[in-house]
């Protein structure tokens, strides 16, 4: 299938407009209030965390997506609004009526995302008069910007964008998403904004959503930890003028190959900017019995803190990968286990085999790195991304609230 | 029930010798090599790591173990023996068969314990020349040198003893252990060793040390990993001269006692001397549903990196906590959950509460802190141990194999 990168992120595609702003919830000035807006009417689809503590925005957002449609997402960084009871959902309910009003849509057309520090009440004095800024400012031309104002920990912007023919018109896909900690399988403190003027049901658009969330979002880690925040919406505003998709034909397999390439490079891209990672891991578990148990041994090994500083400290410890396989509750027999670091086999049916050190060096020394586990058991494969952990991690995060 | 602690360690009980040397296994002539020796027949129970992959000390172990009965203990450190294959086994058996031999021991009466680097095969000629000299050691006054011999990046000698009157005689438990990373319930890189004077059957030693295991060494976590090679083995020679214990009558409830002591303080004294701590981590979850729920929560706290990294910086921030308590499955209502740190709460009903932040950087600031949570639901109550996550951390594990 042909698809192609292009230029910007959520407002490559056509009909909409960003915008990105400070309104003082940040320190230093630093953008932390975005606005995302649909010209059209727009299906709406949407993933949550499943942390059992969910955010006030997440628990508003879900409500307005009941209808399957939504017009514009607001969002802010610096404040989860988390753990803030009643007061933090009637916050959320107020972040999208003060959006709502300016643009002509009812609060229910409008999503709410944010992310931050936990339990600190939201200052809806300053998203207020921010609000009244950043609707003046939308504009196609704003993607950056509010790419910017969703980040936290994050160094680097992330977006993407792709374009592709389906039923004879172009149809683009782009995105943006913040997250660098707290990420792991299951979503993550990470927001992710995909847009589309594809015309294609609710119902398609959620079913496509999460098919790629879950090889995507949900196959990275960080640090192993769940946030309370996480969410990936989707909008799509049928303004490239496709028939619109209702059923599962070429179509719409055709939308779902763009929509996984754009989330699983967005997700790659949080993964690369991990709080101090100096490393991209990629694990395949190749033969797993099933992907669930693929996933959980990949997520064993990208998860182990020892695994971690080993590949931080470009050491071929694979002994520390075979004791993380070892350690879950998946079924497999330890005999059968090989493991390749790229394309340098360490371990042969559980064993360690003698390898060239100086070949394992110059590999551990690269900044991405391959692992292969082969159970020789099933026929599932599955692959998911993690970081190591370095010094930078623990600096990072013994000091974020303060 | 009044125990008293008394010095020594693992040849505090009578009728115990021990012996600890460096055999060339590990660099820098550290000792590397232990033998513990009951001078008369004992009753021995074991509880192994529950990794797949199962290091050959703990196969051959589990098999010598099949009789209820042992006399003797070889310990090598600085190599694992692990993912060693039928190599490594009959390495196992021939270190049983060799420390045997001069003690006038059968094979299957010698236990066999290895911790160290995973996958490199163990140096039979240096511990066959190592085993010559240790058997003419054995002494009741080198319990010290045994337990220095067993430790890998340990930075402290690990040992206990305790005395108690059962049935009119003095009983006397005693244990060295080591473990400083890869700790996690379920055991660990942890080794550990009781010794009593108590006259027991095998059986009924067997249960006590499950039941006090699974409070202790279960419930404790350095990096959340578990280790190819744990163990913990008890030795009952019943010299003490109380009358056999062979029912759960009260002598059998007076020696669990005691041997949870000796187990909860060995396990403590791992968590302490964790790669990099600079906290002791306490956590307690109030009013679970289950001691399995009570468990899993706590360990999700205590296995939190972000957690962990919070209380190395002294950061009060309680969000990661209820973060770490709503990614596990475990069902219970985060609108009820209270959250303490010491006396000074900082989540109530499920959200922040306004704190002194001066009182709370004075409890950040100890060393061993207390973290309470309530989850207003059940009647269990379960108490966890653990560490921060420190740069030193990071160091010790990026280049422990090279």
């Amino acid at each position: 299938m042909k698809f192609r990168k292009i230029e910007g992120g959520v407002t490559a595609a056509k009909g909409f407009s960003a915008a990105g702003i400070s309104c003082g919830i940040k320190k230093e000035g630093k953008k932390d209030l975005a606005l995302l807006y649909s010209h059209r009417p727009a299906a709406a689809a949407g993933m949550f965390t499943r942390n059992r503590f969910q955010a006030a925005p997440v628990i508003i957002t879900r409500r307005h997506l009941a209808t399957g449609s939504a017009r514009a997402i607001i969002i802010n960084s610096g404040n989860a609004n988390a753990c803030t009871g009643e007061q933090g959902l009637a916050a959320a309910r107020r972040m999208a009526e003060l959006a709502a009003a300016p643009l002509g849509l009812l609060p229910e057309e409008v999503l709410v995302a944010s992310t931050g520090v936990i339990g600190v009440p939201l200052p809806l004095e300053k998203i207020e008069a921010g609000i009244a800024v950043l609707v003046g400012e939308l504009s196609p031309a704003k993607g950056q910007e509010a790419a910017e104002a969703i980040l936290t920990t994050d160094l680097v912007v992330k977006t993407t964008a792709y374009q592709l023919e389906i039923g004879g018109r172009t149809v683009t896909v782009g995105g943006m998403c913040k997250g660098s900690g707290m990420v792991c399988p299951n979503m993550a403190t990470m927001l992710s904004f995909i847009t589309t003027d594809c015309a294609i049901t609710a119902p398609l658009l959620q079913k496509a959503l999460r098919h790629t969330v879950n090889l995507s979002y949900n196959l990275i880690t960080v640090d192993g930890n769940t946030s309370t925040n996480d969410m990936v919406l989707a909008l799509a505003n049928g303004a490239a003028g496709n028939l619109r998709i209702t059923s599962e034909n070429e179509d719409y397999h055709r939308f779902l190959t763009v929509l996984q390439r754009v989330n699983t490079e967005l997700s790659q891209k949080i993964v690369r900017d991990g709080e101090g990672a100096t490393k991209f891991l990629e694990v395949t578990i190749k033969n797993a019995a099933s992907f669930a148990d693929g996933k959980k041994l990949a997520m064993s090994v990208l998860n182990s803190n020892l695994v971690k500083t080993a590949f931080f400290g470009e050491d071929a410890n694979w002994g520390r990968i075979v004791a993380a396989l070892g350690q879950t509750d998946v079924p497999f027999d330890p005999a059968k286990v090989d493991v390749f670091l790229e394309d340098l086999q360490v371990t042969a049916r559980g064993q360690g085999v003698p390898f060239d050190e100086a070949q394992a060096a110059a590999i551990l020394a690269r900044k991405d790195i391959k692992i292969l586990i082969d159970l020789h058991l099933g026929e599932e494969t599955v692959t998911a991304w993690g970081t190591d952990l370095s010094y930078e991690y623990v600096r990072i995060n013994a000091s974020y609230r303060s």
